[in-house]
């Protein structure tokens, strides 16, 4: 039987107001997890997520993970755990989100103060965190209020996990939810992660895999010190010769990895899996559009959603130690060190990855016959993610969807990697949904940070729907 | 006659810690010209300079060159013009030097403050400047002054030409020369730089050659704004896959320049010029004891000194644009430029060099295929310069080593470039003698930059015995 949900929907429409003011109080708390000096913001932001919380009837928890590694004295801020709901015969489901955000500066060139939630004409919500995360964690909280202002049975017990270091690196949460993976969270029976994006503007999606991240350096040295080229230049083998020449045999300017042997680690394309892009509402004027260019590799939209999705990828992202500043200076740098990442896919190990791209490097190296050194090293990988889209997890989001939206949802995959993800699907063991809340305009991590009022409501809309589907949904 | 130079020589002894005191006075001023916050510092630096000549009795003109270039409202440091004596019967000479240094900052590595001179138990004199160019700037006003003490006939009318921007490109100077050169530099006979290096560290040298400096720089823009490489990687040309496979096609690591007709430019080695290097006073030690590695190009001196002096080298310094910080960031570059630089030779013409250098980077850029924007361009060149070592100019400072050292100098060139040095010549039509007081482990432009109290008190007597015997040669 289907949920009968329009008394709920009804109510988040009458709430919408006060929920805009959830998020507008939200986003005036600076909670920026990468300086150090708005450490106490996060933490008030942590708090006051635990007075919503408790003031909607949940019980709280709040752990503090400790000094945060390589900053003396500087307490991490805490994992707000919680529980609303306790019934042994509903369904549990874990969700997480988190409520630090990106740094935000006016002078960036935002349009409107980043730290005050500015509705436009259009209905827009700009401020830093409204996408990312804090719009989708108060989604949660919407979706519990308007349950109980419309007075309808929560359908599911709720466990709540919202983290305030996801920006820099989630740094003490991995540890937290192994530990508690049997004890806080021993319930779940699935788990919700609201904190990625639509692929378009208009039909939602739900998101079954990532792809993951094994990112590089790899340092050149030759000279004890930096040298003038003017003093220098002719007489000494520069590392920078030498490693942009290394660079070259990486990969080419058609995306394609010339690391021998790292493509037989992928996936084979079936049949099937080909037919599911030409489906998926995503056109090369949208990837133009979020370029601002037409400097694609592919001309087709299904090749470029593979080349995202299903394939690994190779990004040369810079060199640390050589001259970066606008200017000249006519300096021979005698220690340089470039950072790449390959993306990866199914069924690429990481492992295997580094072992391959090692193997490259090492050979690559013996060509160019130099008196300098080289040395590659693994800065830090983050494995792929893949769950079953046919769980019941995803079934009842797809129904949830269409009765918030009326249009099927599609089924995507990413390109980054949200490694807590893995982490969730590892130590609980059970299935992982990935539920954006925001579309692929709300510019995340960059200025003018916003959410579409109507991403904010009909998303309240979705996650209460989704749990009311969570319980009705046949075990399969 | 030989001039009779002992009490002169008598007196620079009796006055070192003299003169040691008025480098440390002048290491003390912080005249960074890079630091529009330390301009005031520079402009202390040459009011400094201006106090000190008109207390030794010399006259004065302070210039002015306006406001720099890109910073409004900044003013560039005056440029001290000085004479010091204007008999028609003697000889005129015109130094030049700078009152400004490279910035230093404790926290880069050095030993000790490096704005106060602090001298060793081996005489080492540290500090910043001191060997560039304070040391060697003072030392002609330490000339003068023992010779007023001595009760010694100044040799010459000495023309002096102070600036303190040189370490930012000479901001204003080579207009200032070319104004003056036929006003306030028009009695010059000869000119005298002390701004470079002895070879080594025992033996001093007369320098007769620099090499230019053409140097560019090229862009590579593809997409309109730096992109996330979990969700574009794979997707997108990334401009710096192109950027590293283009500059892959200029050098090899063994010094060949890869443009093609370069080398056609350079003039031929003479049997003459070659059989020259075998006698500088020069090992691979000192060589791979300055590069502090023993990763050279060749292995006999001959060839590196030519390497170094006579044949073109192109560097590549670094990439503005691209993640250059420690850490990791997933960043796709939207835009990214290459610096580097081609040191050039007798007979290279750098507008000659230019369009090989762009005829290059076209074609190899075709040949990637790309779907990215390259725009190479020029940033500064500075051409080479070769002064004739038989000139009067050049005898009297080789008879002026002999008389101080007791040996006599190599006549070398130079790898690097002191564009001053080419305008002094044009503008005046006179030769130009390069006169070097520090030694080749003085560390300019590094930390821990250094003066040995010889090269100070035994250099500060090489240039007024150098005035003496200006004064004797024949014209020839
Ligand atoms: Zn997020
Ligand atoms: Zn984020
Ligand atoms: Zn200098
Ligand atoms: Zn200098």
């Amino acid at each position: 039987m289907a949920p009968q949900l329009d008394t709920y929907f009804k109510t988040v429409d009458e709430l919408a107001d006060q929920f805009i003011d959830r998020l507008r109080k939200a986003v005036a708390i600076p909670s920026v997890s990468a300086d150090p000096d708005l450490r106490p913001k996060v933490v008030e932001m942590g708090l006051f997520l635990e007075k919503e919380l408790l003031a909607l009837g949940a019980t709280v928890e709040k752990r503090y993970p400790g000094e945060q590694p390589g900053f003396p004295g500087l307490q991490l801020p805490p994992i707000i755990l919680s529980r609303y709901g306790s019934d042994p015969k509903k369904r549990t489901i874990l969700v997480y989100g988190h409520y630090d955000v990106q740094p935000a500066l006016k002078e960036d060139g935002w349009a409107t103060d980043p730290w005050v939630l500015t509705v436009d004409e259009k209905d827009r919500m700009y401020g830093r965190g409204s996408t990312d995360d804090k719009g989708p964690v108060l989604g949660w909280l919407n979706a519990i209020e308007a349950h109980q202002k419309a007075g309808i049975d929560f359908p599911v017990n709720l466990l709540m996990c919202f983290e305030g270091m996801e920006e820099y690196g989630s740094e003490g949460l991995d540890d937290l939810i192994i530990a508690e993976a049997k004890k806080y969270f021993k319930d779940a029976d699935a788990v919700c992660i609201s904190d990625n994006y639509w692929l378009g503007t208009e039909k939602p999606c739900l998101t079954y895999g990532l792809r993951g991240c094994s990112y590089y350096s790899v340092e050149v040295t030759g000279p004890g010190q930096d040298l003038h080229s003017g003093v220098y230049g002719g007489t000494v083998v520069e590392p920078m010769t030498d490693l942009v020449n290394l660079l070259g045999t990486l990969v080419d300017n058609k995306g394609k990895i010339l690391i021998e042997g790292l493509s037989d680690l992928v996936a084979p394309l079936t049949e099937e899996e080909q037919s599911l892009y030409g489906d998926i509402a995503f056109t090369m004027d949208d990837l133009y559009e979020s370029l601002g260019s037409k400097t694609t590799i592919h001309e087709k939209k299904e090749e470029a959603l593979m080349a995202r999705w299903r394939y690994p990828s190779l990004s040369i992202h810079g060199i640390e130690g050589a001259f970066s500043a606008p200017g000249a200076k006519t300096v021979i740098p005698a220690k340089v060190t470039a950072k790449f990442s390959i993306r990866t896919v199914p069924n690429m190990q990481p492992d295997e990855v580094d072992a391959l791209v090692f193997k490259h490097i090492h050979k690559a190296w013996e060509k160019l016959n130099t008196k300098n050194k080289v040395k590659p090293e693994l800065m830090h990988a983050g494995k792929w993610w893949v769950a079953s889209p046919k769980h019941w997890n995803f079934s009842a989001a797809t129904k949830a969807v269409q009765s918030v939206f009326g249009v099927t949802p599609d089924f995507t995959r990413e390109g980054g990697s949200i490694p807590v993800t893995l982490t969730f699907e590892q130590a609980t063991g059970k299935n992982v949904l990935l539920l954006p809340m925001g579309s692929s305009t709300d510019a995340a991590h960059s200025i003018n940070e916003k959410l579409d009022k109507r991403n904010y409501i009909e998303g309240t809309k979705l996650l209460g729907s989704y749990l009311h589907h969570v319980a009705e949904e046949p075990q399969v």
